[in-house]
Formats: C-alpha cells, sequence, structure tokens
C-alpha cells in the first residue's frame, strides 16, 4: 500500500462519488463556460463582501455535489475543506451550515490535492464510508489579500496570473457505497447520466514537500510553483516505477504559461519529455488572447473546478484512463513577502484512474 | 473502528514515541517552566522578524522531537503541521529543510487536535511507519496579526488570554516500530528515561465541526471557543457511550477561565459535572496572578507544550490512565472581525491511554 518514500496505493480505490463546479461570470465566458454546473453572475453572490460571496460560493458547491448525487449531508462523514484567505474563512464561514466534522486544510492553490488526498486515504482505510472535499478561491478576496486593492488599477506583467473566482467540491466514496447509493437514486428515478458512464476513483497519492528556490516575484507564481511540481512529478514517477508514458495526462494545477516552461525544462532535464501528456488547468480556464489574464489561471479553485467539469468527464467517459492530477501551490503570504522572503512552492499528486460502469455493477 | 457519528476507535493504538516543546521566557517562568526540553530566551531567536523566529522554533521543536527519539528525518514518512498566521507561514518556512512531505492544517488554536488525529489515523491505516505533527504559536506574531501593534501598549480586558510562545511536536508511530527504535537505541547507549517509562498512545478521536453562537468579542476568545468544546465533547461521550467517569482528566486547549466557565455549565445543562475532571492548559501555563495573563495562555502552542511537557508525563507514568485531550480553536480573522463577523469555534478530541512498559515489551 505504501509506495517509494512518499507515495500510496489504494486496494480499493475510493470512488469520487459526484462533484460539483460553481464559478463566476468570467470563468463562464472562458473555454469551460458551458462545462461548469453554475455561473455566478454576481460576483458578490448577493453578499455584503467578497469573503462572504466566497464563503457562499463554497457551500453552494458543497450542496450542490451533495444534490447531484443525491447525498444528504448526513450521509458524509467527514469533510476536508480549505482557501487561500488567511484563517480559511471562505471555508470557516461557508461550511459551517452543513455541520460535518471538519479538517481544515492549508496548501495555497495545490489545497484540493490535498483534501482528495486525505479524503482518498480516509475512505480507504474505512474511516468513513463517504467524505467531501472542497476548495475555493475568489478573485477579489484574493487580489485583496495578497496583491492591490481593485480600485487602485494596478497593472499586471504578462507572468502574472488571474485567480480564479469558483469552488470545486467532490464527495468521495467506498465502492459498496457508491453502488448502494447509485441502486437508490435510480429507484427514485434521479438524473441517471453520471451514474450510468464508467466511474473516476482514486487509486494513489504522492504527498508534495515544500520546494523552495528562493523565488520572490509575487506577480510569477508560476515560476515559484514549477520546482514543486516537478518534485512531486518526479518523486510520483520513481514511487510507483513509472514514466510520463504510464499517463493519459499529467495535470497541473495553475502553472500558467511561465511555469509550464520552467517545468518542461526541469523534467527534461531530468530526462522525462512532459510536452506531449502535460496540461495546466489555468491554462485551460481561459482565453488568454481575449480574456486579457496573461499567464492563466490561478486559485484554490482553478485546478478544483477543472477538474469537477472537465477532467473527471474525461476519465468517466474512458477517454483518458489514467491522469496525474497535480494542483500546485504557492505558499505566498502578504507578511512573509513583505519581510523579504522567498515564495515557497507545495504540489500534491492524486492518480486518477478510469474505472468501466459494468465492472462498477459487478462489482 | 468508526464510532458514532464523529468518532475513531483504533484496533492498533498509534503511539506517542517521543515529544518536545519548546517555549518563551514567560512560559518558562510559569509553573510548568521546568517541564519543557528548552526555553527561548530571546523571543526572536536571533531571527529578524518573530515570524521567522516562530519558524525557527518549530523547526527546533521538530528537530528535538526526533532527536529525543533517536529518529532522523527520513524516517519520518509524513508531516502534519500548523500555526496560526495567514497561509501558514511559521510552517512554511520553518519545516521546509526536514523535506517530509507536507500536509497543512488550520483549525486555528485546536490545530495539534487535527494534526494528532490525522496522525494516528494515518498511522493506524498503515500508511506510514512513523509521522510527526506539530503546531506553534508566537505572541508577537499572533499580537501583531490580530489584535494591535506591541508598541501601541494597548490595555486587555480581563477575558483576555495570552498567546503562547511555544512549539510541541510528536513522533507518532505504529507499535512494532517504536519497539523496534526502542531496542535500537538502547542498544546505542542512548538517554532510556523515555523508553523505560511507560507509553501513551491514541486509542480515538473525536473530529470537531464548526460551532458558532455568534460570539463577536476577540478579546474573550474562551467565550467563543467553548461551544465548540461542548460540542466535541458531548460528541466524545455519546459516539463511545461513555461519560466524565470514563477519563482521568479532560483537558482542553486554551478556553481560560471564563471559557472554563461556559463549558462547565454547558455540561452541566446536559447532565454532565466535569468539575471534578477538567482541566485547560491555557489555565496552567501561566500563573495568572503574578505573570499578568488575565484569563490564561492561548495560542495553537498552549496545549501542545502542555501535552508534551506535562500531560504525556502522567499519561506514561500510568498517573493518568486515560485522557481526553480537547484542543479548542476560535476561528478569527482580522478580515472577517474587521467586516463585522462572528467568532466561530472548533475542537478536536484525542483520546490518549497509558499502556505499561511491560505490556510494549511483549508486544
Amino acid at each position: 500500500m505504501r509506495r517509494g518514500r512518499a507515495s500510496l496505493e489504494f486496494e480499493r480505490p475510493p470512488v469520487i462519488e459526484s462533484s460539483a463546479s460553481v464559478v463566476g461570470q468570467k470563468e463562464g465566458e472562458g473555454p469551460l463556460g458551458k462545462a461548469f454546473d453554475r455561473v455566478e453572475r454576481d460576483p458578490m453572490l448577493g453578499k455584503k463582501t467578497w469573503e462572504e460571496a466566497e464563503s457562499a460560493m463554497q457551500e453552494e458547491a458543497c450542496r450542490l455535489a451533495l444534490e447531484k448525487g443525491g447525498i444528504r449531508p448526513e450521509e458524509v462523514r467527514y469533510l476536508f475543506a480549505g482557501d487561500l484567505l488567511g484563517q480559511l474563512i471562505a471555508t470557516s464561514f461557508g461550511v459551517a451550515d452543513l455541520e460535518i466534522p471538519l479538517f481544515g486544510l492549508y496548501g495555497a492553490c495545490s489545497t484540493i490535492g490535498e483534501a482528495l488526498s486525505l479524503s482518498a486515504m480516509t475512505v480507504a482505510a474505512g474511516y468513513g464510508e463517504r467524505v467531501l472535499a472542497v476548495a475555493s478561491s475568489h478573485f477579489a478576496t484574493a487580489e485583496k489579500q495578497f496583491r492591490f486593492p481593485l480600485a487602485y488599477g494596478n497593472q499586471r506583467p504578462y507572468s502574472a496570473t488571474w485567480t480564479v473566482t469558483g469552488s470545486g467540491a467532490f464527495a468521495v466514496s467506498d465502492r459498496e457505497t457508491f453502488l448502494e447509493k447509485r441502486r437508490e437514486t435510480r429507484k427514485m428515478g434521479a438524473d441517471r447520466s453520471a451514474a450510468e458512464e464508467g466511474l473516476a476513483v482514486i487509486t494513489g497519492v504522492t504527498v508534495g514537500k515544500i520546494a523552495d528556490i528562493g523565488a520572490k516575484d509575487s506577480m510569477n507564481m508560476g515560476a515559484a510553483m514549477a520546482p514543486a511540481a516537478y518534485s512531486t512529478i518526479s518523486r510520483n514517477f520513481m514511487d510507483f516505477q513509472v514514466d510520463e508514458s504510464h499517463y493519459d495526462r499529467i495535470i497541473t494545477g495553475d502553472l500558467g504559461e511561465v511555469g509550464r516552461t520552467v517545468l518542461l525544462d526541469f523534467m527534461a532535464a531530468g530526462g522525462h519529455d512532459l510536452s506531449k501528456v502535460h496540461m495546466d488547468c489555468g491554462m485551460e480556464i481561459y482565453d488568454s488572447s481575449s480574456q486579457d489574464t496573461h499567464a492563466g489561471g490561478s486559485g484554490c479553485g482553478c485546478s478544483a473546478v477543472t477538474l469537477s467539469a472537465c477532467i473527471l468527464e474525461k476519465v468517466r467517459s474512458g477517454e483518458w484512463k489514467r491522469v496525474l492530477f497535480v494542483p500546485t501551490g504557492a505558499l505566498l503570504s502578504p507578511v512573509s513577502f513583505n519581510e523579504g522572503q522567498s515564495i515557497p512552492g507545495i504540489a500534491h499528486g492524486v492518480v486518477i484512474e478510469h474505472r468501466s460502469g459494468k465492472e462498477s455493477q459487478e462489482g
């Protein structure tokens, strides 16, 4: 079950039973726009502050993921959740009403990778039949916290990324619980589309460690995160004794164009050509030429909503049999940044595989 | 293994193999002063900023816990770590050099409870033979972030607590790994004192959920946290079908005098008299009459260093056979606070029990 130095392989891979993505208007206008479950036209979601809006979005994503799976909140044992804000306020105020025992997580933009890893570990160990993983980010809360007041209209260099307004939530369940719920929802005549196709299961994880090469430019987070992505992907290859040919896609979170270049260079130096299998959620979510988003999208929400809206569909359908999903985080803080510290990075790898619907029925 | 709604019971309880506490001068002058492993006279620990000092303290606690157990960093599979600061900077910069795959956690002052829970879950599931849990707080970083500049000399009401400057680290291992290490360190003639006495094992956990009764006074964190402590302790009683007589001590993290009163009242209303078994780390760590600390100590470090320096010794010696350790967290953020939001609380329960040294040898 333990593999190599940092990875785990699950004998009974947990199922990503259902998921949901809620995004803002800009994300809705991007290339993945139609794939998101809900596009919120009002960036305040009817609330008084940006932070409350992000909380509302996180709760909405959780409730929607549950609703899509026909799951009641009390059928979820634990919640693994986080966001970018100091003291995780989007989470604290977002998920309280669900009344699910909570593990608060911080992994910057890698948070959904950390949440899915711990979710899969918890379910595979039998500690819970079903858990929920959620992460969020909001352009306005992030700019306010990490950079400049929006009204200041600061110009952004081309290496900068645009924080995604979005939240992705994922119900992770053991196979029996999933099959039982499917039988139940079929009886009730609920929406079958997701239930009848194949499954996405989590077969392994590679937990990341902090990688700090001394990057100090908060307007170039891709460069700060690329070494962490390199570290985790390389470790995954070593721990599972595989290489890039093992995966249909290796999907980083929010490296953007600059970070992607750095990652591919680093991997090439290690003898791995990732150019054909690499995809970056930050480069998929916006049309950089028309949306003025420069190097791409970023934030906890970026990889979370892309996983829910785009990646899982391709895995469930079998178009992709196996992907390595590697959300990347830049551990930037306005305090440490203003004190002249570097920006360390971290990335967590989650191996997500296709299982056919038939197999799963026989299960 | 699952108990009730939120608790887990471990069939093979992980061992708290070794631990360490590093504190500041004020804590060193308090009632537990002699019990701490290291008292740092310089609040800056020779660094340029308070934040760097907290990072250094966290690394020191980790290295000391490893050293006391004769453990090399590469013998630790995963690290569960957190602190109070935005984006966990004490952790990011503190533990990077250990090069251990990291799960970053945020549970405010309940963080060491969250870290020990996930550590025990990880080891009991066989995901790692040994993991490390660490949390820290620093009076100066916390005041700067949550309240007023120190130089401002703001007066503090009697309901306020004093953030502990301290970090506690814990190596959590499976029994076989622990016994093997003990044989190894005995051969090498290492310090035997800890090895020859009994063991402290984690037999169960109760994961907390967010409790928000609308408390809005950042100078009265005890009142904000007490409902969370009440929720988790009540849940623990229900899940394990026990009451206060089951434990030699029920130990909250940092309720202080005000929070303790609220907790005892709440529990009494539920039919439980906690007055004889309750202890609060925040009320143990300072002498409130002579140290001007008002309601008591607080911060992630408060319960972590008290666990290491005081509680574990009594459990290992068998003076206490079973304790419920319940670090309490107030999810206060300067942003949400200034926006008029309440201060939600969360508390995680860890059941720590004595095992005799003889039993453990028979293994």
